[in-house]
């Protein structure tokens, strides 16, 4: 709370300082030698004499920007990196976008809107096609693998020398680990993890470096591939989502700047606005392909990010979503040469609960209830495991090297405890007639019986979980179980964060429906068989939607989610329920693990609300660096050294007008994105100061649009001494409506304009409509609500 | 077009009169006696010599003024009403609001939040109650009628004498609709129909008068049972989303405004904000109870109503629909007997569709498609037949004694074509032991079986929907099939738009049902017996689907409706592709059924998007009417002349404040709306010119809210001439910080800041700052796409 005081007491100085470029409206780094860096809190420039504390930030960057790259993530969860821009949710209508939209007829429009379908559709077709590529892929490769090792172990059991097996086994674990991790390491670290947390991020509105790019689809693919038939504890559902969004960002531009084709398509589409609904669509066709819930997907989608519910928007994305699930149905019908059988519609198939077996009573609601919380606190514990684990990464393994280590070791030591387990394991079932495809072993068991430890070990986690669910009561004992359930946790503890493409979502379900599964199985033994309890399936279905909320926490597209896959619409009102449980019970203890890992990767991420006890925080306190403005006709020198100054590194620039009174001050009439300056500043659309205009060739929208979305640094653009004397007329190119708001708005107000507009750059003017402040997306993400009220990051640009 | 250019014309005039109060800020009707109504079409007040055409405005409200209630609701499509008041879903940050909020501690907001989850907890629970109620009631007169009417036809089949049979059954019939058509014609008009299209307009942002009070929820509860006993095609299904819609709003306020009742709770959400949050998840739990459906609850709340996706919003909402069908299941297994049994989740159950009997196939999907286009064809053949019937409504059924007359003859006719159907059916069936309780009418049938024809005619709509779905192949034939839609879908046309209270979604389901049936009988004929087709309940559904969508159009909360409501996940992706087929087929010919009776209403309704083709149009060429602002500091006289002035009508009031120069122009400084004008003008919260306060007691919030919803008109404020001559400071009470966008906004950015934020005032400002125009929500919802690019409707005041 001191920093707050403290901040209040800027405030009220900050009135004085009000306009601080009167006269001169430009604030740059050549005139202003002194302020190498604006520091966060509010501090004005005119405070640059009272720094007299060491700033975290300074020891920090001091050593990374000689290299480039940070040589050691901070963790430090009170700040906020300055690294990653924000995404530009508001169309930037300027005069040629207005001029191209009134030239725009309305079957222009109609022509518009379907292309939109089309490239939905095409999204849709693609995450369907390629989720149904690593299914096959996976398949497979690892029914190979399991019949390798399975034929060894057989030949050893009866020669002995079962070591020979282990080694066999953990060799080709770690072989696939190791590609799978050379991969994610050293070509494209992005694509490690599930990609859950970074597609949250874009949706939110903050671009996180090269996540959608085709490399990094490539890399996420071929990698969850390895990491699945590497066999650790991970599932390929998660990786789905980011696979769908990439799709839909690369379609839906028309091009790939990756491989240098610009196929002329969809160049409409080439702005944050419309990118971003596309990857929305992506995102949702994902969890459509990845659980066969179209719903669930646009829900997700919904859920995660859009902040303005369009229903257009929404059908497309809906549209896309049952494209993809189609898709993958139908290819997989083939696959498994039952051609036009739909009844694949995901990655995972949790089967067919049949309502007769498995209704349950109202009676059985408070135990519900109690797995939920059961559920919420074994997820909270994961979080926290993994918290301290990744917090143990960032300080340790961030070598390329040390991580591809890192992940073989989980490999070995995965492989050594199933073994293990399966080694030790006296419980021994007799082999029914379902179980022939589904690499059963004998190992110690008499003839016709199988290991049951090898049955959850021993398989994809996918078939491991169906099998918790769908297997008659007493094909597990409660030994095993419990066993499986504590080491799988540590297991998939462990292995969530490593350098591999990998998701949660499988192996969360895994440990739920192993403990559930177990709570099943007590709870008929205490009681009369024969009863309502006798079946564990129910139970291991609950634990699975209790463990997943707990560690997730998405309340209502993961209700979907989970009823969609599981087919019935019966167990809607107590998954509803567990999940809501777990997530309060969670939230009690620690965030969500999607939250964790976004938090410590310092992204500035808008919630819902601006934080309740907030309303006393007004626009202007809320700044955290001065702002820096244009004139509407330029100098090209002092926009180019604006451009340049690396301590302030704004991104917007209102754009101000002088009256011709000689004390009035500038009043504010556009702005402009720096992304729009440096292509102008590329294109040299410069006036010489006699008003002849040098480049003759007027500037289209296509050439903002062709620059989108890798736009040059400034330092890769060369303007010489004589251009630095021309001027530059931005009346064409800024947005001549920016939102504003006046100086006294609350916190409250401007978070909700942001959010629901989803603004990068919200322009603060005072009662004479002269900028007093350029608010962005970080000023706002900086306030959050703690255990203790309101707390405030501070922004570091790491 | 010829409307558009003349726009243009004008708006270019507008230029010169930008600020027309310059020097004074009034514009009252006593300094302008001449403008006794602003006509629509941007005319500045300048303009007032030119108004040469004669305007149909004019010449239908001149009756209407006289008698305060039109006499004749104009149908003109081209008009919007200027009756209906929009709701503010903008916080009025105001100086009271702000102190209080900052006073509020973190365990303030905390407690506000668990409210917010203990009023959704109650509005779930008591709109499962209602429907249960509902439900119960229905079944048990339902039965007595159905016994009664089946004891008198057995006796009169063997003894001669049909015809007092089918008068009985008419009398009967009649007798409820009558008391259900008096109580909506003479009480409360606003109860009939299905309410659905009076909560879109709610959500939407339009307040209906007296939707949403105790009054009407009687009315409507009562009503619908009636309706429904009384044998009309209608369901009880869409009231019960109305129902969830008025208990929410009377929940939520924490008092009753028609008992005098104030149980001094849930002070805090007594403004539109909240209680438009609450609404929706009112609207929600009605749809959650009617369907068993709570996720799809949840989208159409957010399909219809949120322009703002709010994650916490979102999962009250859900917990009030979990909430709601939960206690409808609990209270009808108790009353079937079968407590804990929780497998009727809503009022109607589609029954349960085994996925292993109704597998669909690939090559099955054009079919589905074909269908669906099938249904959207007889939606918007439904549509216009309903659109041509409802006009005649208007012009000549708008007494109340006429309006009961047609009710009583919709339903003796229904029971008179029922009955001839029945008496001429030669479709005999045998008769199972699962009829037991369907009364089945044997009449002139072999002992043993049954007449077919009476199943469904003979029966409740949700029970006939039940058996088309689910009787064995062979249960009706093609004849009394098609005899049975077209006379349906005659009756249900003809009776959806009655004065009694009843949902048109059982009707449509009963419609497409019966000729989904119909094609699979037939395919099945023309293919191999035995084979995927042989089952054509699966087609039932399909048809179902598609006649809902096409008369409805809602498609992705239908989607998940419909999914829920057959309790398997697997029909999924057909019921999504017939539905969209079904509202692209159907879009093209005709709007939805409640869009069109929206339309007819003439309410002002903002879609989601502004017409494509709007971004030549600036906010300055928007404004229908010439903004009146008030000083900082006003004369009470000068308030209460604006407020009374009729001509105007304003709602929301730009404040500006002089700057002592003597020419300069006023600024604008803050928004006050005319509720709160006339709370301070009630509590006399005047300044004498002394400066003197005259009432000491400061204005809490607490009385802005006791005042809320309903606040007196201005007429029935007596200010004496003294206090006329004092003034009133409104510094704490406006909002000192609305929006405010520049004269050169492009409609879709104003559209999307009024969408975004649920604006019901924006005010456009020029460089100034100064206050050119007052937009308000009727000045959107005036442009829409028509079938030839961009329309302009009129404001009229009926």
């Amino acid at each position: 709370m001191a920093n707050i005081t403290k901040k209040v007491s800027w405030s009220s100085r900050g009135d004085e300082s009000g306009s601080p470029w009167e006269g001169t409206p430009l604030l740059n780094g050549s005139e202003q030698p002194s302020v190498s860096r604006q520091l966060s809190g509010g501090r004005s420039i005119f405070q640059i004499g009272r720094l007299s504390t060491v700033d975290l930030e300074d020891e920090i960057t001091a050593e990374e920007d000689s290299r480039g790259r940070p040589k050691e993530i901070p963790h430090n969860e009170k700040l906020l990196s300055l690294k990653y821009e924000s995404l530009d949710y508001d169309n930037i209508e300027n005069q040629l976008f207005l001029e191209e939209e009134r030239r725009m007829s309305f079957g222009g429009f109609r022509c518009l809107e379907i292309s939109r379908w089309v490239v939905c559709g095409l999204i849709g077709f693609l995450t369907g096609l390629v989720a149904c590529c690593i299914d096959i892929v996976v398949e497979e490769m690892a029914g190979l693998k399991y019949k390798v090792i399975k034929e060894n172990i057989v030949k050893s059991t009866e020669a002995g020398g079962l070591s020979i097996s282990l080694i066999l086994w953990a060799v080709l674990n770690c072989a696939f680990v190791m590609v799978g991790a050379i991969m994610v390491a050293c070509f494209e670290p992005i694509a490690g993890g599930s990609g859950i947390p970074q597609i949250k991020c874009y949706l939110n509105g903050v671009k996180i470096p090269r996540v959608v790019r085709l490399k990094t689809l490539v890399v996420k693919v071929l990698g969850v591939m390895c990491s699945v038939v590497g066999g650790l504890a991970v599932g390929k559902e998660g990786p789905m989502i980011h696979s769908g969004a990439v799709i839909a960002a690369g379609v839906s531009q028309g091009r790939s700047t990756s491989l240098k084709r610009d196929f002329k398509m969809f160049e409409y589409f080439r702005r944050d606005t419309e990118k971003r609904d596309f990857v929305s669509a992506g995102a949702a066709a994902g969890v459509s392909a990845a659980f066969g819930a179209p719903v669930g997907g646009v829900l997700f989608s919904l859920e995660e990010g859009a902040s303005f519910w369009n229903q257009m928007l929404t059908w497309r994305i809906f549209f896309a979503s049952m494209i993809s699930t189609f898709t993958l149905n139908f290819f997989l019908s083939i696959y498994h040469h039952k051609p036009g059988d739909l009844s694949n519609p995901g990655l995972i198939n949790f089967g067919r609960f049949e309502s007769e077996i498995m209704s349950y009573n109202l009676y059985e609601i408070p135990l519900f209830i109690a797995m939920g919380a059961l559920g919420g606190f074994l997820g909270a514990l994961f979080n926290v495991l993994n918290y301290w684990l990744t917090i143990f990464r960032i300080r340790y393994v961030h070598r390329p090297f040390l991580q591809v280590i890192e992940a073989m070791l989980v490999a070995a030591v995965t492989v050594a405890v199933s073994f293990t387990m399966i080694y030790f394991s006296t419980d021994c079932q007799p082999l029914g007639p379902e179980h022939s495809e589904e690499y059963p072993l004998q190992l110690f068991c008499a003839d016709g019986e199988y290991n049951s430890m090898a049955k959850i070990f021993f398989n994809t986690p996918e078939r491991s979980v169906r099998s918790l669910f769908h297997s008659q009561p007493g094909t597990y004992n409660p030994l095993t179980l419990g066993l499986f359930t504590l080491t799988y946790f540590l297991l998939a503890c462990w292995t969530y964060g490593l350098s591999v493409s990998a998701g949660v979502f499988i192996p969360s379900l895994l440990i739920g429906a192993a403990w559930g599964r177990l709570c099943g199985i007590l709870l008929a033994s205490i009681t009369s068989s024969g009863s309502i309890w006798a079946d564990p399936g129910k139970y291991a279905l609950i634990g699975a939607a209790a463990q997943l909320g707990g560690i997730v926490r998405m309340t209502l597209s993961l209700t979907v989610i989970m009823v969609e896959a599981t087919g019935n619409v019966t167990y809607g009102l107590p998954i509803m329920l567990v999940l809501m449980t777990a997530k309060i019970v969670g939230d009690y203890f620690q965030e969500g693990l999607y939250d964790i890992h976004i938090k410590l990767q310092s992204v500035p991420f808008l919630h819902w609300e601006a934080p309740g006890t907030s309303h006393w925080l007004t626009a202007r306190e809320v700044m955290s660096s001065p702002v820096t403005c244009l004139n509407r006709i330029e100098k090209v020198g002092t926009i180019v050294d604006i451009l340049s100054d690396t301590s302030t590194n704004h991104n917007g620039f209102p754009v101000v007008v002088k009256v011709s009174h000689n004390n009035e001050p500038a009043k504010l009439c556009g702005l402009i994105l720096r992304s729009q300056l440096i292509v102008l500043l590329k294109h040299k659309v410069f006036v010489e100061l006699a008003r002849s205009r040098l480049n003759q060739r007027k500037l289209q929208l296509k050439d903002f649009r062709d620059a989108y979305p890798r736009f040059p640094p400034i330092q890769s653009i060369h303007v010489s001494q004589d251009e630095r004397e021309c001027m530059m007329d931005l009346t064409e190119f800024m947005n001549p409506t920016p939102y504003t708001v006046p100086l006294d708005t609350s916190l409250p107000r401007v978070f909700k304009l942001f959010r629901a507009l989803g603004l990068r750059h919200l322009v603060v003017a005072d009662d004479e409509n002269r900028v007093s402040v350029c608010l962005c997306y970080d000023d706002l993400a900086r306030y959050h609500l703690g255990k203790h009220g309101l707390e405030e990051l501070h922004l570091a640009q790491t």
